[in-house]
């Protein structure tokens, strides 16, 4: 039997406890779903206020240069490197994930265009919606005869690498279940099968450990609001390994991706390295405060940040079963290897469920058709949070107290 | 003779005077590159605090339904369109300026792609680089022989507009020159042509009356963080108007752009309506910031905002031809049917004088090759300061107290 006290005792063990306090969280709240917005670092109040009052009100437009805001993207992304296995320079927060991505995608098929047999991106179509969309928008711009094919099960697509598949565009860890895909491994096999592979790491970069560089992947796209706690809708990043700087060309091509911005020229030419993925011009508070966000894992390290992650949900899960029976259906995998940094159970009145939830303080969120996600930070969530969530959705359980309201209301 | 008096005698009768204390300005210095980024408003340090602290920090993920995060670009849209001539539901603030061109561009593309001869895309050679850029990038990209074709004198606009022409793609206002373009006579003589006429208002919006329906223009983008003061990269803005958003099909086909983004479907929809232009998710604490910017522009007017502006303007002109001569070489128009809101002049050693200026508490930029750009904002800028702009530009060329630096830094 797992107890309130043994879940204290962890706490009192743990050695990224400390970092709690870096975080604005409300008294009697357990929020379970920074895995869809992280929570607000403390230092982000006071960095969005000089950015605001002393970069931009007091400095004016000299903060391009002073404060460095021209430079920023690469900057961040250089902060952001170590922690998905990237190299300095190899890496740039800009725009949104699904540009990022229509980007790297777009980089990807010219490359393998030479082979007019490869015109499928494979997919999973349980992969975040926008990616498929993007995807699916490229694919009928070119008019190359492009298609974009739906893997159900994510043990088929080492399978589905056939003859005529041009990208493999995957997401690490899947928005519904939490199941980690092996990128190692199934990059090794896109390779071996003449396929280029492009990675999506909105829930697993600040949430699992991500080796891109050893895993040789190809081009990688993520998000920084997420686990990163940037902000909402923060600018997202993407990665450009240098074996493909050379090769890469993006379609998107704006003026901070040229190689003398400055110099106005009428003809467009591709700035070196990453720069070139960069379009126009980024919006300087919101992308101020990835640093702060990124900044914490920084100084946690990666290793501890999994380490806890692993012990949060192993708890989860272990209480769920002991204190819940067997009504809620487990949908993310049990094994570390497979397992990213949330929990998700199908319910038959999930919504509903959900809903007395977040009532009684517990906020998890809510995916279609039926499945409850609770999502657990390594940075702001205690062992204690993770006794108390499951004795409220065991009372919630125990008292049918929860509707079944239909009307469906969610963002990731 | 125009005298100090007479400047503020001007100011004494300036309806728009009020508008200067709701700015955050530097004591001793004359803001003259809002053209380039606008001033802070007071406000936005409390708005820029209540979204970072209240609503995502306090209020958290629940924030996208009740603080209107996932509205905000239609909603900031509808505060922009009467300001430049739109209907409600036809604007949206998202993304970068280049981004929505390419979606507008794209668009207008698909839409004359039926023509087979039609593969031309119009513009000038004096366009903001960005614009050109995202032309060139995309016609390369649809590999159907387009082609950018790029007109050097203005006056010749109109005769370009050859039966081998989809596009006319221009800026309403010139970045460099300050030249305004006829919208209402280029879109005329477009349609005429069987061309689609799209414009950028990034130096228009916010600095001269626009009116975008009764000009019958095709499409539009535009920038909010120049005249409109939303701050250093604020998200942009772009316009579909009614009777061309059934047709819109834009290729960054992000969830944000579904009919249905909560349903999480595997296959793409576009939304109807303007919102099929939007993408991803984007970022809120920048955005939010749009609307304390515009909001002054509903107050003031923009009709009192364009007198203002042309006062200003001729009062600099007028200044300078008295005070210094002919050393400066105007490059910006007299009439006003031309003349956007910022003035320049050609000077052999540009750069080293508005380095010269700046020190002297006179914030203009530069433009190569020899620009010297001064914008005036109507709502914060006195008659007075022209005076004492003129006057400093006057001791400076008097006493040659500038140097030759070839050194060159400079934003849009």
């Amino acid at each position: 039997m797992i107890d309130l006290e043994y879940c204290r005792q962890l706490d009192g063990q743990d050695e990224l406890a400390a970092f709690r306090d870096e975080f604005q969280l409300n008294e009697g709240q357990i929020y379970l779903v920074g895995n869809s917005l992280g929570a607000q670092p403390k230092a982000a109040a006071q960095r969005a206020a000089q950015v605001v009052e002393q970069e931009w009100g007091r400095d004016q437009v000299r903060s391009w240069n002073t404060a460095g805001w021209f430079e920023l993207p690469l900057r961040l992304g250089d902060r952001i490197a170590p922690l998905i296995g990237a190299a300095p320079g190899e890496v740039a927060v800009t725009d949104s994930t699904s540009i990022n991505l229509f980007k790297v995608l777009a980089a990807a098929l010219h490359m393998q265009s030479a082979q007019a047999e490869r015109r499928v991106i494979l997919t999973e179509r349980s992969n975040f919606p926008t990616d498929i969309y993007i995807a699916q928008g490229l694919a009928r711009w070119l008019e190359q005869g492009y298609e974009v094919r739906l893997i159900d099960d994510p043990d088929d697509i080492a399978a589905a690498l056939t003859p005529d598949v041009a990208v493999m565009m995957l997401t690490h860890v899947n928005y519904r279940t939490g199941r980690l895909l092996d990128m190692q491994a199934l990059t090794r096999r896109a390779h071996e099968a003449g396929v280029l592979a492009i990675w999506d790491l909105a829930h697993s970069a600040g949430a699992v450990p991500v080796d891109l560089n050893a895993c040789q992947a190809d081009f990688a796209v993520g998000c920084t609001y997420k686990y990163f706690n940037a902000g909402p809708g923060a600018p997202a990043f993407l990665w450009v390994p240098k074996r493909h700087q050379a090769a890469f060309q993006s379609p998107l091509t704006g003026w901070w991706g040229h190689a003398r911005p400055f110099a106005m020229e009428p003809g467009f030419q591709a700035s070196p390295g990453v720069r070139a993925a960069l379009c126009g011009t980024q919006p300087m508070v919101s992308l101020a405060l990835v640093e702060v966000g990124v900044d914490m894992f920084a100084r946690a390290g990666m290793a501890a940040v999994r380490r806890k992650s692993l012990a949060l949900t192993d708890l989860f899960m272990a209480l769920v079963e002991q204190e819940c029976g067997v009504e809620l259906a487990l949908v993310s995998p049990r094994d570390h290897a497979l397992r990213g940094s949330q929990v998700c159970y199908a319910h038959p009145h999930g919504y509903g469920l959900m809903q007395a939830l977040i009532q009684r303080g517990v906020v998890g969120d809510y995916r279609e058709p039926d499945i409850l996600r609770f999502g657990f930070t390594p940075l702001y969530t205690r062992f204690e949070d993770v006794w108390q969530a499951v004795r409220i959705l065991r009372e919630l359980l125990t008292q049918r107290d929860f509707d079944l309201d239909p009307q469906r209301a969610a963002v990731t």
